[in-house]
């Protein structure tokens, strides 16, 4: 079964991105006008509506003075919406898994609305994170739509441009072989509740390919090498805009050297020990759906 | 044959990044001594020494306040020797592939010493143009031996941590089945010489996958639907610093509707025709061996 054909969470946005629009201020503006939708947020939290929906506004619901971020084009009713979203006052300093209330209204939601709100959310929180030049230190512009900030030179800025970031990161299985067929390696990281366990992750550096990656991040957590490393699937996720992309790779034996700065444990799990898990039954606690690691598991043990 | 086997320009650096010393401010400073090796840069251009390989000096020949970047250790030599290489005072504010300097530089590298300086200058390239906070615009801090910035707190910043980006980017093969046998659609950028043809390509972006990055880029470009998108191979890009992902796809239709604002030619190509062009004789001019294009054809035309 091709992992393309599951569906990864906060992928498969229902909306045309229509980025040709972005570098054309009159169309941009003439988008701006009664049929608009505006996505709302409380801050970066989501609204749901009565019907169990993402809730829509109009431009009108948007402070005055709001930078708009052109999402694209709804055409799921025939017609063709503008879409956009308002930059809040304050980005998300440490958006990490840890807020129950956004976790239990993204469970409800429709694949396709999680997918706008991820996108949505990343761009203005990033757009809330960089009011400033980073080359400079003047104030910033909201430009094209929404999909990049300029430094303006007639108000004593650099001219720099800058565009929302989407920062690659690895996340692998690592495949050991024994005579009573393959074992997983999961790792438990530093803080994590007790007996939670998924598959190791880290960023892409500078300077190094996605299989480099995983080599590096794999022995770094581990004291593992790893050979005939191969690329499974990607998810977009929003907190605040990772590209996971998920690999999956052979370990050239089982001798742990731990990186206890980074992990509480690991352990090798077999094929009946991750099918349990992921049943709820299992000697670990399974990541949950929304992350692309439940999906690999899920590869794994049906491959 | 795997693309992974292949010689990735600027992949294969020698370095062990040694990630686990940079969040040890006493192991940083123990390896600033006499034996660290400081990478030699005019700016962000390479040094060739008379042996013809990239060029180091000592930490002596670093200007007294410059920042400092700790690359890895090299145990080449066998014994463990720190490397760096010295924040330039500005960065590059158009890395294309224009400099015909650098890229004779280049052509004559040894691949290891090629990953190392496009890593390097991926990396002091950044720090050259962050040195202010993006959330509030007050100087930052060189943190965790380079790999980090920090905005200080007791100096009137906001506390925020910034990190070295990598922009994830889709460049993609299109294959269109035809009686005859597959053909390939290349384009031609605007403002790209006569006769220069390569793949598609472009930015993944917050809240898609890779495969949703390259259905959209090549619809966007071409006006051609793609499907079954499998991934190749992977590359660091350091101008600025991409990291660049390789993919297959099939086109539905060879019913190309152009977008002008980008592309100033898109053809089909057929194996023949690729063939050609790769050893000199062909109908387009081939991507040049250091771009992940080129790998991709030679794959395309082997596979």
């Amino acid at each position: 079964m091709r992992m393309a054909d599951r569906q990864i969470a906060f992928s498969g946005s229902p909306l045309d991105r229509a980025d040709n629009l972005r570098a054309d201020p009159a169309a941009l503006a003439g988008m701006m006008n009664w049929k608009a939708r505006l996505l709302l947020l409380d801050g970066l939290m989501p609204s749901i509506g009565d019907d169990g929906r993402i809730a829509w506004g109009t431009l009108a619901d948007a402070a005055p003075d709001a930078e708009l971020v052109f999402l694209g084009l709804d055409r799921s009713e025939g017609g063709e919406k503008p879409c956009f979203a308002a930059v809040p006052g304050r980005g998300d300093a440490s958006p990490r898994m840890a807020n129950p209330q956004l976790w239990s209204l993204m469970a409800n939601m429709e694949p396709g609305d999680l997918a706008l709100y991820g996108g949505a959310r990343s761009i203005t929180d990033w757009h809330a994170r960089h009011r400033f030049c980073a080359q400079c230190g003047e104030p910033t512009q909201i430009a094209k739509g929404g999909w990049q900030r300029d430094c303006p030179r007639e108000e004593g800025g650099c001219g720099a441009q800058h565009f929302p970031r989407t920062d690659p990161v690895t996340i692998m299985l690592v495949e050991h072989a024994s005579e009573s067929g393959g074992r997983l390696m999961l790792g438990r990281g530093k803080g994590w509740p007790e007996g939670r366990f998924s598959a190791l992750a880290g960023f892409v550096e500078p300077g190094e390919t996605i299989e480099e990656a995983v080599q590096r991040e794999v022995f770094e957590e581990s004291g593992i090498r790893v050979h005939d490393v191969s690329y499974i699937a990607s998810q977009p996720w929003p907190f605040p805009s990772q590209l996971m992309i998920g690999c999956h790779s052979h370990a050239l034996n089982d001798d742990l050297v731990i990186d206890e700065t980074e992990m509480a444990e690991i352990n090798f799990y077999s094929r009946e020990d991750v099918t349990a898990a992921l049943a709820g039954t299992g000697p670990f606690i399974a990541p949950p759906p929304h992350a692309i690691a439940h999906q690999l598991l899920k590869w794994w043990i049906e491959k």
